[in-house]
């Protein structure tokens, strides 16, 4: 088969691998029918996470379930699968309570198994996924091909988005802001809005992103950054900052602009990958009790609530992808979201 | 009258001060009937939160009313009160939202008003209370003397102390480990128990804490500090982190056992005035999903909830109270904390 391997910063290949087959009983062998790049694919893109060696790349996907190991029980050939970007058991503790990411047995597309196996990145013909059962969700009825964007976002980006909102306590009534307009923080004001969010208001200078957003749901955009924006936030807000800010970019001015923008009590829901190290101001937070949670996010425990809305159209966050390209042009899909051509580029077989 | 001043590190005098009268309408001036010293007063007793002047000192204490202001309207003299150890109107949104120590005229018993006022500190004969609406909790009926140290206890540390495994989320079935075992940590292993917490561990190694730990429901006491402590407890709690863990000490080391002791997707509850520093590790957090909640404790919403549980014989933290002392030997008072020959100690007039 062919599938993506990153060789070097801004070098992806796309190659001929082997064909992945059952390995061990509780594997599946997935047929990919729609796959994406992340915004933490970029960071690999560009270097900021060294690998050793050339390695699959990619997380994100839906297919096929082609076949099934012998002790996969809830899966069969021809399942129509969504697959979270962290493959889990979903028996262990960590599992049973909901955090999926700190799974026992966790493993990640394109990394390494316990037994020194390479793992199948997302972004290929085929995948072999491992812990099957835990890891992947079946749709009730093979789906409409329109739907398969809708269905891909929450691999990660819907989910993941879901989590910040949910760490920051968003709920009916609330106020949120979410910084960071890159598909998650999209994905963010989506989620806040369905959670019953009062009032979305998003951070964004870019037209295109703004657009989503609005179409999202959200009340405000706010183009300014940094203090200057947590500023503007609160004039909007009668003097006061947001109940909840979700953080879906992960750097220094972005943690920083988040605590900005928190009211005193309030709750800063976090799922940007803190890459550049965002430092926790402890003081600031004693004094106004601003409470910081979130993390990678656990999607697996929330795609059965998410996919019923998905599927009974009431919930779509296709919006996010303004780029759709064959598959074997995945080095084009990376290098249209490293220049903020594309938000999100989906790749079709 | 007289009352407790700071002129210098370890340097407490009890000195004639001016009789307190009513100095705005929203003031009540309160005959303190018992008062206490904080572990927070410990850090300015050894001059680690230099003020410029001397000043008066003391934030907790409970007593009669001798006087209220003409705009009072819910207390009236001779009710006996409690005041939280911040001074609040309750009126504005942070307030209503329950953050009174972010109340938008907050202010602090020993410091100044906003005229410039020195406000009276809590360890002393009579109290001028400002926003005293906001601020004082009466009882229904005067208490029986023997009820006072179990009412003063709401002041501060019981009320800090169920902030803590508040904001850990503690509630029924919860597991909770308490990093600190000074007055506020005791305090949190009796509230983590009070709101159902199926088991409660304490670090401690100090045989008189542990005692109180134990009486006030701790069903481990573990005496190993940082990781080694962090390991035991895992251990206790079958190899697992706690659900919750409480951090009431307020520096790096114990931050960090704190965080050491916590399961992924857990919560760190903290109330320790992070005067050293406690940097909070964005990563670790991150991949674990960690949260850190918690603050500068607005004890007053908690007053009416844990005084119903006091005045009912449910709720007494009163064993914090190792010595008593006659309020002019407020000077010992101090030395007995800073030496650790007391965990905590009441004043009485």
């Amino acid at each position: 088969m062919h599938a993506a391997m990153w060789y070097a910063p801004r070098d992806i290949r796309w190659e001929e691998r082997p064909d992945p087959t059952i390995q061990l009983p509780t594997d599946a062998v997935v047929r990919v029918v729609a796959a994406c790049v992340c915004g933490s694919d970029l960071w690999t893109y560009r270097g900021a996470r060294p690998p050793a060696d050339p390695h699959p790349i990619g997380h994100e996907f839906v297919g096929v379930v082609e076949q099934a190991g012998a002790d996969v029980t809830t899966l069969r050939a021809g399942d129509f699968v969504i697959s979270p970007f962290s493959i889990s058991d979903g028996s262990c503790r960590p599992c049973r309570q909901g955090v999926t990411t700190s799974c026992e047995q966790v493993q990640w597309y394109g990394g390494t198994d316990p037994a020194g196996r390479t793992l199948d990145g997302g972004q290929g013909r085929y995948v072999r996924v491992p812990l099957a059962d835990g890891t992947l969700v079946a749709t009730p009825a093979p789906p409409d091909t329109a739907q398969i964007p809708a269905l891909l976002a929450l691999s990660d980006v819907l989910g993941t988005g879901h989590h910040a909102a949910v760490s920051a306590g968003v709920g009916p009534g609330s106020t949120v802001a979410v910084v960071g307009d890159g598909a998650v923080g999209l994905c963010a004001v989506l989620a806040a809005v369905r959670l019953g969010a009062e009032r979305v208001v998003a951070f964004s200078s870019h037209a295109d992103r703004q657009r989503v957003a609005t179409a999202f749901g959200a009340a405000d955009i706010i183009a300014e950054r940094g203090d200057d924006g947590a500023a503007v936030l609160r004039d909007r807000l009668g003097g006061r900052g947001a109940d909840a800010v979700l953080e879906c970019v992960g750097n220094q001015e972005s943690m920083a602009q988040a605590l900005a923008s928190v009211r005193p009590g309030g709750r800063v829901g976090y799922v940007g990958v803190p890459l550049g190290g965002a430092e926790l101001p402890i003081r600031k937070m004693f004094a106004d009790n601003i409470a910081v949670a979130g993390g990678v996010a656990p999607v697996r425990p929330y795609l059965p609530e998410l996919l019923t809305d998905v599927l009974a159209g009431n919930l779509d966050a296709s919006a996010v992808f303004d780029l759709q390209l064959p598959m074997e042009q995945v080095a084009e899909a990376y290098a249209a979201m490293d220049e903020r051509r594309s938000i999100k580029t989906l790749l079709w077989p």
